[in-house]
């Protein structure tokens, strides 16, 4: 079974990367860019015989305990098959 | 408009950042994981007035000349709203 995880900052944190490459964009002709938030993203692939309820949990918990920082950031978890 | 532009690496490319995560998952009472890669991922908020099809144009220039490597990364646009 695979899944996504994606992590991003949440709304109210400022990002400075994301401000960064916007500004970057714009200095390179792209002015109608007008916002970019950069964000994470992890393909998981389950081994063999692990139940969706299960891996629904299991990344669940992966997700909010190593691989994002739930004080500034959310995520979201996407099994695939 | 929004989009959001994801970019990871080509399946042929190793992914040494994924695989320490997947060790410190196994190593953390989730032999489960089987593998791990990472990604990144932008979300574009465009401004008024832009076309569907310019938008489209203009992110794929984007993420083929700045926010993705082609020789080691693949992306992939996708219009929001």
């Amino acid at each position: 079974m695979k899944a996504k995880i994606y992590v991003t900052l949440k709304r109210t944190v400022l990002d400075p990367q994301g401000q960064t490459i916007q500004r970057a964009l714009a200095s390179m002709g792209h002015p109608e860019i007008a916002e970019v938030r950069q964000g994470k993203f992890f393909e998981v692939e389950l081994g063999e015989g692990v139940a969706v309820e299960a891996a629904r949990t299991l990344l669940d918990q992966v997700a909010q305990d190593v691989l994002a920082n739930p004080v500034i950031e959310d995520y979201r978890v996407e099994l695939v098959d």
